[in-house]
């Protein structure tokens, strides 16, 4: 199984703490080592690394956890493959362009008998159910709006889609097209949101803390979503199953 | 003007020493300081940076200085913004996802009155001319084929194609799939082909030299396409204006 981690800001934050607790079960904490990415929206533009090596080895992964990158919208994923082999194009977060802007979306499960007939401009590069999921989401939504729905009015539209996928196996996804963030529990997901007074946490996977009260102002908002909670000492929420949640500015709507 | 630079190989081969005196243009050696980006296919994946920071600057472009990421088709550029401010998303190259595979596409030169009808799923997310251009190739391209066209038809296509943006201005540019890679030039455009016997090279915009026999084998080809030469002592061929070349295994073909 593969690990997910998202991130939603109210002003651009960054997460190499976060990433460095989260980088260490590539291979080091945990068996995910066919591979991870991680995507960052910069206001509609989008850095996107992907790399076929373990992220506890990966030079782009020991760049991203030097470089803090800031950022409202962030979306990582590293990789334990169940379909589809060890290369580049199989490596998640996936991107695709609709309506003019950047979606960004990475996949925790396994979909059988997953064969959805694509007969739009969305077509999967690698052999992953993953991209093929997500080649059908943005071909469904591309179906259901003119152009960039609200918030509220694509979360109705995911609602509607993602059972028909979820049926097929475990499906916990996170997708973001840089204003919001939309998570979806099939088996394991979790959530903290982060605000004032922030307080010191410890990473669960290695031996750092951090005082977030240290670098964040009163008025700043985080949440972030994960395949298993990430600090010891924070009150972490799990989802429920088939639970989808949308996160704005730093919080669950 | 931007500057380009393109590599098309016939086995993967790192780009450090073209991108080590390309990205001195970034800042250091000429004024293009609004951003970079440089995209490597590795079998159907891709590799994708860009960086608003000149590339002189960015810790991005420093990494890939350091870190020798093996490509058999690499595309990089260096913007001076004409049109569209200075973000993230206007930096190039530009990456579509079309019958699926990955296109790739950086543009010099600066487009007049151009306002394409663009009917199909690929829209531009900045405000370039260049993002503007790539979209309408990338529908006609779409609407002239109904699947991947070989290397052959895909260039005549392009054939047809360019003229009808190139009357708008200059419009050098540079296209790949992974496969092969297209260059198009309306005023600048230099290539140089390099095989057995390799020799040493010498940088114009850095004191670095190279002897390519150390670092190769008797059967390596390697075709660099750039704005201006990159070395001073190797046989650099120019293009003819509204010339149209496409380059596969290291060779023009």
């Amino acid at each position: 199984m593969c690990q997910l981690l998202g991130m939603n800001c109210n002003t651009p934050t960054d997460v190499t703490f976060s990433f460095a607790g989260f980088a260490q079960r590539g291979g080091r904490t945990d068996e995910h080592v066919d591979g991870w990415g991680i995507a960052f929206f910069e206001g509609l533009g989008l850095r996107h690394f992907v790399d076929h090596l373990p992220a506890c080895e990966s030079p782009v992964a020991e760049l991203i956890r030097r470089y803090p990158i800031k950022s409202r919208n962030v979306i990582a994923h590293i990789r334990k493959a169940t379909q589809g082999h060890v290369a580049l194009e199989n490596c998640h977060p996936f991107v695709r362009e609709l309506w003019g802007r950047y979606w960004v979306f990475a996949h925790n499960g396994d979909l059988q008998d997953f064969q959805p007939r694509l007969h739009a401009s969305f077509r999967p590069v690698g052999s992953t159910d993953s991209e093929r999921a997500f080649c059908w989401l943005m071909q469904e939504m591309w179906k259901s709006h003119a152009g960039v729905p609200s918030v509220e009015e694509l979360t109705l539209t995911l609602r509607e889609l993602t059972p028909s996928i979820a049926k097929h196996g475990r499906f916990n996804f996170l997708l973001s097209n840089g204003d919001a963030l939309w998570a979806h529990c099939s088996t394991n997901l979790w959530y903290v949101e982060r605000k004032h007074p922030f307080t010191h946490a410890h990473l669960a996977d290695e031996d750092l803390s951090i005082d977030f009260a240290q670098h964040t102002t009163r008025d700043d908002k985080v949440a972030v979503v994960v395949t298993a909670p990430l600090t010891v000492n924070e009150p972490w929420t799990q989802f429920a199953p088939g639970e989808l949640k949308v996160f704005v500015d730093g919080q669950a709507v």
